[in-house]
């Protein structure tokens, strides 16, 4: 999938919500749990419930890792399950990876080929060798950690350089060489709002991944005003507050009431601000 | 295991060596192919045929992950087979992980618990709350990314803050807050050797994982002469120089030979610089 096409979603979805799949044992509702594959029958009657609402799935890996090999087989048999039933939504593969170059490609190989998401999230520190094979699937997406949601993301960056530019900067600056706003987009935090008028001086273009909206304290009003361009160039991720909403039968229903609260906000946000783009 | 335990190791064998378990079915000899699960087929051989020359074997995650399920079930099986066969021996899961606490917490459980390994390598990118959900393993290690030995690592490691500490001694100094000599480790690349004289100034007495030496180009000699601490404080990792020394039947003895080489020189190293530490 390229921006235009993600765009087209947006635009007949009227929606740029991005469902977290941080799906595990302790928290899916207990009837869930007699399931053989309970982690992928609970995101398969999530994405049921929310697929016309949600533009992205973003299953989180750790959460299935940490389940063992059964993990791994329930991760893959989620992707398989939106590519198969819902070929229009795009995937991400929350995994923050990066290595030298030979082993991110086997990374690369590990999300694009044996599991065929869309994306993958990768961490910048080791440079532009862990990113760059991740780049040479096509129509395939890097979306590079830039700014993070949490507390540790003070600790390095925004350790400024002799020139008075956060980390976090001169990582945009330099990896807007490596991609370009068809294969490349950047994890912005949405608990600094206000940081996405500087990212998008340097990223005007490029989609922008948003977590922490909700749980971690964001606000979706202030990540539109900052961060969204001309064709939105937003995913707004929401996790726990969508898919963890209830934990009764009816965690399913109660997960689309409210991915639909976030879609009607959404909508209107892309009215306030693009005007009318439906198709 | 705590860094007692692991010079106990190291005076023992007289070897800080690391394999490295870069395993892929491109490059194992053609007649591991056949086996079900060859990947590990092969490791179990590599190990039999090093485990008394080797300290630690590090397998790298992305190159079990390309192969999907199997991959993952050949990992956990590579690390039952230390476990159970050679107790004393280190094992890292070289998997570069890193995420929000809740989520670092997942990741530390899929290597510590649901495969006991010794040793995770972690990014520093997003901070110390990515971090510290390691270190609540007891005699658990991370093993932070520092310096790397890609090229890549000029892009942002070496990026120098308004009081002109590159990136890299920023990790060292913040990161010594959060664990301490018994828990964490540091990875330095051998492509600099002379790196490690600054890296020691800032942590004396941690263990150093030195990727890079053989293929990478790092030379052992200026590894020990610059990193080496009174108690060695050194594993330093060869993977594909060994494990892919030969690809005939003989493949695992010519292995053999090549960490043989490696722990002679190792053992001369280390009598060298800290006299006869032999038990």
């Amino acid at each position: 999938m390229n921006s235009e096409e993600l765009f087209n979603q947006i635009r007949l979805k009227q929606s740029f919500l991005c469902v977290g799949l941080d799906t595990e044992m302790e928290k899916i509702p207990d009837h869930m749990k007699k399931n053989d594959l309970p982690l992928f029958a609970f995101n398969r009657e999530i994405i049921d419930a929310t697929h016309d609402l949600a533009i992205a799935y973003k299953p989180n890996v750790a959460f299935y890792e940490s389940a063992g090999t059964s993990g791994w087989i329930q991760l893959e048999h989620t992707v398989r399950y939106i590519r198969e039933n819902y070929p229009d939504l795009f995937i991400i593969a929350d995994a923050k990876r990066g290595d030298i170059g030979n082993t991110s490609r086997k990374y690369a190989d590990a999300f694009f080929r044996e599991m065929d998401c869309d994306a993958v999230t990768v961490a910048p520190y080791m440079g532009s060798d862990s990113v760059l094979p991740f780049l040479h699937y096509e129509k395939k997406w890097v979306i590079l950690l830039a700014l993070t949601s949490n507390k540790g993301a003070d600790d390095f960056q925004f350790q400024r350089s002799g020139d008075h530019e956060p980390l976090f900067e001169t990582v945009l600056r330099k990896s807007m060489d490596w991609g370009n706003s068809n294969n490349m987009m950047y994890v912005v935090g949405a608990t600094r709002a206000s940081m996405l008028l500087k990212v998008r001086e340097i990223v005007p273009d490029h989609f922008l991944l948003v977590p922490g909206v909700g749980a971690q304290g964001g606000d979706l009003a202030e990540v539109a005003k900052y961060g969204m361009n001309a064709r939105c160039g937003l995913l707004v991720n929401s996790s726990r507050a969508i898919i963890y909403a209830d934990d009764s039968l009816r965690f399913a229903e109660e997960a689309r009431l409210k991915a639909q609260e976030a879609q009607v906000d959404m909508g209107r946000l892309l009215k306030q601000r693009l005007g009318d783009t439906r198709p």
